[in-house]
């Protein structure tokens, strides 16, 4: 059958790649250890699930909501704004729910870029991301994260050199996919700045961002001059309270921009999925108590692993400051996708090639602790450093 | 903040013009008869309901499925072909559950057409589907309909004229929206005739496919030889159980494209809200009584209106196959979003302009009767007539 010329010049996205192998892997009769997937062992708080239950008996329940979502998650989410940042937002006008992040952002960037036109990517970058691009025949610039001593980093110096007459975006994940960085208010100032002044638009997803493991956030786009005239925000609730099954996130852009984004919201999904709407503003009223409990756990992880890569001398640790994951740099000279493969084969260790992050993500792994406990985690560390030790390309 | 020229160019969903309209209405303190969105009046089973309940204790409910979906479901779509149509669907390959049928259109339709392409749309047409061509920047080819007594048909004698050299899709929607209209097996034959031998995909839309009021469905293009190779069937499980708000529907298509859309479902969803998938697989259990009661129920509503209508000099009753709605022809001369907007005004019912659905559609009005009872229906009529007999453009 025909095919478009963007779909199948469009990359397989990494983590079904992975998801294969490990299956065949799995096939065979052995039992995994899993670092790949972003997912949190959260599982929703039980005063949101028996609200929801109860809720199940009401048939507006099971019918669509108005395009733009359920107006009572709309306006958790503007309180929660006003709350955590001081901003102010309009939940009638400037709030969109979506099913998920990545729906979103598919969104915001089919809502502001022309086929044609560049985007400028911190790499490595997200994969999604860059397929987003790819099929909506938009050019990725890639603009190279650097590394400041033990951190990725945005290499400011290099901004204006990444953008052309022809960038209509800058995106920002933060904390940052796949690296776990946060980064600091003055990058992200830049950032804004930068858009502010060049009519560029900021894509800005905040799906971890609840996942900041320091005592602070990092600076909110909007809370910088021109930030909402210049932002998009997109992010999730699946994250935050382990519902990555339900699909429900959001989409914060001024009124005439959602004006435009309710046309693709409504041709390409009508309204995210109610239940799920629902269950989202039930965690927000009874959530947030988990929800800093296991931001201290994965700070402790993030910190476990550190400890314990300390003592394999072929990794290079790269210290994450938020999400649930963080992006090893390895010493053998061996494509990322080889190395996983290897891995997976000789150890039963799932982690994500950082190859699949782009080019920049070469000689990386992406090791995911959403879902690993401590014994989990030193097990990991056991299987990595008598793989590494001996690790040959066969 | 700057905006896309494609999606500045598309129109905007009529049924959102409406919604606004009635919701000032009842704003103002009036009490609205709703013939406007096609949604049923059923709720889920009750069985399906309590399946999904008990399953919420599960982690594995609020966890991502797989990209194409859960298995058991496939399996479930895979056996309703086998036993309906007596067709064998491979479930790995040839199944993906996406966020409802509009989500699976926009995914068929980016997976198979370039931009820059055109696709033949029989007219008047389905919003959504123009709107997706128009975000995409695809370019429509209309193909009015005609109306063979007092029905509407598709024109095939037109078909070829339809066709440019660039067309790389024929959409058909069967039973069709807007006019309710069933196709015929001569039809749905000509079609796939047509793209089989021309390399053109049919994008097949069957999400009234359960909803047909006579004995007989309409032919599946799966049975017309190279049916399996040209076309790509979206569907969904919203009306046929009353899960509108669920947002469950799939795509079926040859593997090799299967595999090209899994690219486009990972970047805009990932995967279809899990809750729904396990709903919908009960639904797929326990619902069939009920859907035949609602089908009979359907049948007996259209047959009710067209007597009643029958008393209305001022409407052409269109008869529907089947679906939820009639595109009903008024006479007078005045464009159709005026006169929606003045019987709104004037005796508080909605129903949808015809010109919402292109150009073909202007001088008609879409009465959705899948939410309305008999009663209902003899005072839809009653303000219809009177609404009608005095009608002058103020």
């Amino acid at each position: 059958m025909r095919t478009a010329d963007n779909i199948l010049r469009t990359e397989a996205p990494v983590i079904l790649e992975m998801h294969a192998a490990a299956a065949r892997r799995r096939a065979s009769g052995r039992a995994l250890l899993h670092f790949g997937q972003a997912v949190p062992d959260l599982s929703p708080p039980e005063e949101a699930l028996a609200a929801l239950r109860a809720a199940l008996d009401d048939d507006a329940l099971h019918a669509y909501s108005v395009d733009p979502g359920l107006a009572e998650l709309r306006q958790a989410v503007a309180d929660d704004y006003g709350q955590r940042w001081g901003v102010s937002l309009d939940p009638e006008r400037e709030i969109i729910i979506t099913a998920g992040a990545n729906h979103a952002f598919f969104q915001a960037l089919l809502a502001v870029v022309n086929p044609g036109e560049s985007v400028l990517v911190p790499t490595p970058y997200y994969f999604n991301h860059a397929m987003a691009l790819q099929m909506l025949g938009i050019r990725r610039r890639d603009w190279p994260m650097m590394v400041s001593g033990d951190r990725f980093a945005l290499d400011l110096g290099r901004l204006d050199d990444g953008l052309a007459v022809d960038t209509a975006a800058i995106v920002c994940v933060n904390p940052n996919n796949p690296t776990g960085a946060v980064f600091t208010p003055p990058e992200v100032q830049a950032l804004v700045m930068r858009c502010a002044e060049g009519g560029q638009v900021l894509l800005y997803d905040e799906v971890y961002g609840r996942l900041c493991f320091g005592a602070e956030s990092p600076l909110h786009p909007f809370l910088v001059p021109g930030g909402r005239e210049s932002a998009v925000v997109v992010g999730s609730f699946s994250k935050m309270f382990g519902i990555t099954g339900w699909r429900v996130g959001y989409l914060i852009a001024p009124a005439s921009l959602c004006e435009q984004v309710l046309k693709i919201q409504d041709t390409t999904l009508i309204c995210a999925p109610v239940a799920g709407q629902f269950l989202a503003r039930e965690c927000l009223r009874s959530g947030e108590v988990r929800l800093a409990e296991y931001r201290r756990t994965l700070a402790r992880r993030a910190d476990r692993l550190a400890e314990l890569l300390a003592d394999v001398p072929e990794l290079e640790w790269r210290v994450p400051g938020g999400a649930l994951f963080a992006l090893v740099a390895y010493a053998p000279e061996v494509p990322s996708r080889r190395l996983a493969l290897d891995l997976l084969a000789q150890e039963d260790v799932v982690t994500v090639p950082g190859a699949g992050f782009g080019p920049a993500g070469e000689g990386h792994l992406r090791i995911s602790f959403g879902f690993a406990d401590e014994p989990e985690l030193a097990e990991l560390v056991r299987r990595l450093r008598r793989f590494l030790r001996n690790y040959r390309i066969r």
